[in-house]
């Protein structure tokens, strides 16, 4: 935050109050942030926005559904405009959980879709702490937009509290995937693993791929799977959108290994065992969003490192009792030091049907429980 | 089944069509199985029950809720008069899943009712094969009603697959309860396990407690966690139905075991670590329904076995790495060979959320999946 955006949230902090928004500006921003829950987690907050007139009617409600699509505010704009009734807006307020953003990126700024749109009014609960974007607040006011914010911030931070803790550190929005039995088994005892999950398990995980920035596994997985960790569909078409293949490891990547020959943004090997270097190495070439796709090792160097921010499972309903776990050792000797997890998943819920299987998934929780004392 | 049965067998068997059914007989059926839905898994079969005027107009509907509370047929009859209407139903049908039962056991005889009641037809899907409760075909006949059955005699069968293995195979149903963490760990890596799963879980498992005849641990189970094996209310109040408490396994149980010491049925140790053996003597002594609690060896060897009709696992957001196992070898090298099952769960449907847990429910799988063949 730079010195005049310092002085933009003092002069504002006595707005920082529900008390100064009104009925319909609080019900505009928690349907701005049911409209947020619809999106998908990655290298994007998850954010909602919605238009209200001078008299707390809801014009039109959007959202943003994963990078490289419209960003909330235009989202809201682009429906509301998409209408075809030409109005004044300069009555209407959009109410949005995240300040707009003031950068170009794969998207156009939404402080210039505001103005354009002729909206007199924005309120929004949280500065964007990502640098590039932030300051929207005052370009919006340069224009003479009305800018309240810090409605709702507690819960707005909440719904995106993985995103900013990844932003603050600078690195990427990490998702560890994977696909493993009712007892936690990724392959069976003779190293068998094709395939643990169904076909729409693994469609699914496709869709996936096709949604991040890169793809990360270990020199393990490289030599006993050859995978080619494109992202393709269920014809074997390739998606329009493919994620770096990155290999992390010592182990030599054979020359001929099926994911040195892949289309897309390409391969790379880093050669160390640590998260936090491949994080950092990804996050410089440009990576917002990684996908950790296993072995065991690999998964558990993540887990351990607290370097996960969304966790999905495909769970088959299978047992297996003896194979490769899906996990490693994490570190942890006693159970009050165990990982507390929550259950999450916004536009289908923290558990879904896929085919035989479920997919479920969970993002660190908020508070580690308390284990209580009991006897049984 | 007795000549006279299976005379009586032949005797429908040109009846046992869907066309000699009429349309609101054969919706009649497909209510009575979705009531039978909404009941629980146990030493009893899920049945529903439906009753239809001559013209088609369903009367009521009824289903059973579990061993010890009144059969579908009583229940639907109770519902109907009931209302306090008087009426006569001799031209009345009552529709159900499962051949009206012939014995007093805990409940009177479902033939007795329906005489009683004066309903003039009775349709049922499939004969009771349970020896005792055989005969109502016969028994209601001999009262002049006119009785059909076979209409979805496929989807009844299906439904109660489980619990027709297990008759057959004249042991009790098996229900094996799991609590666990996402990476299926039941004890963190120095033994600590009080505890993997919340307090809402835990009491749902005492609720599975008071609804079973018997509970079985492992000696393991009683040296490391001591359990009383009762089923208590969250008051720490004991239930009034209580399980026996049976330990399998050769070391001895202290004399000052918690399991010695409650009130119930009583305590019993086998001295063996085959399940079928602990399952025959258990059947003897006329328990109908076991729930099997551990730990990681006892639930394997069950599993093994293939003697587990329902598997239960409360499944805890938390993560630990290392640690014990929940199960032990199912004697599985090879991927091909992976014990295959599908989700169930009846009222709650297969997956519930329980505080901060999900609790999925599994049945033996219909037929094995075939894996395929293509490449990641």
């Amino acid at each position: 935050m730079n010195w005049e955006e310092s002085m933009d949230a003092q002069g504002e902090s006595a707005q920082a109050d529900l008390r100064v928004f009104s009925d319909a500006e609080v019900l505009g921003m928690e349907t701005a942030l049911s409209a947020a829950r619809q999106g998908v987690r990655g290298a994007n907050p998850l954010v909602g926005a919605v238009i209200i007139d001078a008299d707390g009617t809801v014009l039109a409600i959007g959202h943003h559904r994963g990078a490289g699509t419209p960003h909330a505010e235009l989202d809201v704009i682009n429906r509301l405009l998409g209408t075809g009734v030409k109005r004044d807006l300069s009555a209407a307020t959009i109410i949005v959980n995240l300040e707009p953003c003031n950068h170009q990126g794969r998207t156009a700024p939404c402080t210039q879709a505001i103005i354009n749109a002729g909206i007199g009014n924005v309120i929004f609960a949280i500065h964007d702490p990502h640098a590039p974007a932030a300051g929207g607040a005052k370009t919006l006011r340069r224009e003479g937009i009305n800018v309240r914010f810090g409605l709702m911030e507690k819960e707005s931070q909440d719904l995106n509290r993985q995103w900013f803790v990844a932003v603050a550190a600078g690195r990427p929005f990490v998702t560890a995937r994977l696909a493993q039995t009712v007892d936690s088994r990724i392959a069976a005892a003779d190293g068998t693993s094709a395939w643990i999950t169904s076909a729409q398990s693994r469609q699914d995980s496709h869709t996936l791929r096709a949604r991040v920035d890169a793809i990360v596994v270990g020199t393990g997985t490289i030599i006993s799977d050859n995978p080619r960790l494109t992202a393709r569909a269920a014809d074997g078409s390739e998606a329009d959108h493919q994620p770096l293949r990155v290999v992390m490891g010592l182990r030599e990547v054979a020359p001929d290994a099926a994911v040195r020959h892949q289309n897309g943004p390409g391969f790379v090997q880093l050669k160390t065992h640590d998260p936090a270097t491949v994080l950092a190495e990804l996050y410089k070439r440009g990576v917002g969003h990684l996908m950790i796709e296993g072995g065991s090792k690999i998964n558990a160097a993540f887990l351990a490192a607290g370097l996960v921010d969304e966790l999905v499972v495909y769970l088959a309903p299978t047992l297996l009792g003896t194979g490769m776990p899906a996990l490693n050792d994490l570190g942890i000797s006693t159970l009050a030091h165990a990982q507390r997890w929550e259950w999450d998943g916004t536009t289908t819920g923290p558990v879904e049907r896929l085919g035989p299987d479920l997919k479920l998934t969970l993002m660190p929780a908020r508070v580690p429980a308390v284990p209580s004392a009991e006897s049984d």
